[in-house]
């Protein structure tokens, strides 16, 4: 197991700390704390001023409150999540990537404390989360324009909360947009044990899709099939077990996949066209093996094969009203739509049925940002590394 | 210029029998001389008995008629090119392989000689073309199913009869069926000499749309720019040029194009993605350069590209009627659907009006099959291989 040379020498203090904490799942404050909060405090961000490596640029520095204009709401951030996506934006390796200096996240929880004399979507105790990239949620507190926030019930699992609005919307989107999959298909992935990996095999299960689902081969091979099948996943194969004969097993009692969703690139998706029943679609949506994807010929022409790309800010840009679909995707801010709302509280009522929980986790407080980050980019750590404010 | 060994050798034989022939166009012996060859003349075809290189396994063989059953039309061929579709499938890298010995040969034109007493769709007289892959269309003539034949009309040149069933139909299906285009927008295309090439050229120009046409760079470069821009070319440009900054000069007169179609695969087709607009979508019908297409993880995800392949015998297959389309692709007989019916009437519609030529042809007389091979696997010779029966 990788542990921070940081963690290490700090560790007695840490322990303490993180004894504070419950095994599993954050608890915010309870909402009357917030108020206080508002008066004045001191609000900690982890800011970058240029593109690099994360652990080098990003910094813990203290901001000022921005004042709560008539449509704005002051929300004090719960917990946030490090991304595969934040990083590469921390990089500047990213589709998007907002003018600098920056507050690193896109993605968390926080609750609203006051809101503008205009704002009517949400009011204080409320749970919310981003609406569009860019917000910068790794910071303690902060104002956002309405527009920029989406309500979420608060009776769900912090965890879940602050895990909800990139992987599982990504995950739903790509299992329902591409291929019209009946209960019974199935559906073929790698970097099955990311995030949006983890969401994959539990809204499959959900829709009644059969997953295979493929990860590197690590010593501790049992317990992440343990751990992935008790999720839902039906077949759970090493990228080395993918290239094999015995491969054509799995399909004697499940049919050929006619999706496959691709997080790594290079030969991993390869083997996954390969798997691909003629006619089907692969999707994109990340590259950790920072290699190109390659297809034959032959498997475009004579197989029919599709290569998509998926990347949720287009899908929400495209779903925007007029003006919004129009304007240069980095603007960033696009009011969620209707379409988007429906996806989170479908999102929500797979978590009320427990068909949908958040990816394993390990909770960090803010502080903690270096080793966090640190960990975040570290091959086979099994868990999210969430940001506790 | 490349000159077969063998034509050298037989020159002065070979320069009396094509000094029979028009310079330009072919043209079939009058309907009355069909009659006289039916009864029982000797039928010469190109057969292989297995797969391998073409001037190696394909031999000129007599062979017997087939008696002409009730559904059965006798057709006495006029002339079939050589595609780089039948040398792949000589060679036994193609999607569908005949069973062997097999007659070469996929596209070309004839002329009905007799009819089946069941047969309603032609007489004799009337020219055909094949409805399906497989026919084996490089002989002299031969006995097919109706269903295996759509008929044209013979008041086109024969020339482009003899190539219309293949080409123009992919050319036409890829420009219609991938990205919804508008008079005025723009394609990309590498293999712009090719058949498929020349017939994007002409159906683009004919539609409104505007081509950017990509070439191998070679001594008579500006004679092909030249003969492409006559076709509707707007810009020829090298895969040199294609790599070079000046080509966002040619982007400030033209849109970006939502479509490419790619002919070649490799590095040629990573061009054609570079300089696609944001959702824009490259078809791949060939791979000349036997490598495999290759996409960064960012042009699929944050560029939102689409790839997909086009294979007219799937296109006809998809568009059969029940059992035909269910049936597999390798039963080779789809009867032709009024689609295909459709689209070859709009494609006669073009030559009619002068929009769509026959491709630059050299016409070969049958025996001389040897030249006509070896020539149609030259580089950068810009004619295509037909046989005159």
């Amino acid at each position: 197991m990788w542990v921070c040379a940081l963690w290490e020498a700090r560790a007695p203090a840490l322990l303490r700390r993180r004894r504070l904490l419950p095994a599993r799942g954050l608890r915010p404050p309870a909402a009357a704390s917030f108020s206080a909060s508002a008066e004045g405090s001191r609000v900690r961000a982890l800011v970058y001023g240029h593109h690099g490596h994360p652990t080098k640029v990003v910094e813990l520095k203290n901001l000022e409150l921005a004042a709560v204009g008539g449509s704005d709401v002051h929300v004090k951030m719960l917990a946030a999540p490090i991304n595969p996506s934040d990083i590469n934006m921390i990089q500047g390796n990213y589709g998007l990537l907002p003018p600098l200096p920056a507050v690193g996240g896109n993605e968390g929880v926080g609750q609203v404390v006051a809101v503008g004399s205009n704002v009517t979507g949400v009011k204080p105790g409320d749970w919310v989360i981003p609406a569009t990239a860019g917000l910068g949620t790794w910071r303690t507190e902060a104002v956002f324009s309405e527009e920029a926030l989406i309500s979420v019930p608060s009776n769900i699992p912090l965890q879940s909360a602050a895990t909800l609005g990139v992987n599982p919307c990504t995950a739903y989107r790509m299992l329902k947009d591409f291929e019209q999959l009946q209960p019974g298909d199935s559906v073929i992935q790698n970097a099955s044990n990311s995030g949006v990996g983890q969401a994959v095999i539990q809204i499959a299960a959900a829709l009644g899709l059969r997953t295979i689902n493929v990860v590197r081969d690590r010593p501790d091979l049992q317990k992440l099939t343990d751990r992935l099948k008790k999720l839902g996943a039906e077949q759970v194969v090493t990228e080395e077990e993918l290239r094999t004969h015995e491969m054509k097993n799995v399909f004697k009692d499940m049919p050929q996949p006619r999706l496959a969703l691709n997080g790594v690139g290079g030969k991993s998706s390869t083997e996954l066209l390969r798997h691909l029943a003629p006619g089907g679609t692969m999707v994109t949506y990340g590259g950790m093996a920072k290699q190109p994807v390659i297809a034959s010929v032959s498997q475009l022409i004579f197989k029919d094969l599709k290569l998509r790309g998926f990347w949720l800010s287009q899908w929400k840009k495209d779903h925007s009203p007029g003006p919004a679909a129009a304007a240069p995707l980095s603007d960033f801010l696009h009011p969620p739509t209707d379409q988007f709302k429906e996806l989170i509280l479908t999102l929500c009522d797979l978590i009320h049925r427990g068909q949908l929980t958040a990816p394993a986790c390990s909770e960090v407080p803010l502080q903690d940002y270096q080793c966090a980050l640190e960990a975040s980019m570290q091959p086979f750590l099994s868990a999210k590394q969430i940001l506790n404010m």
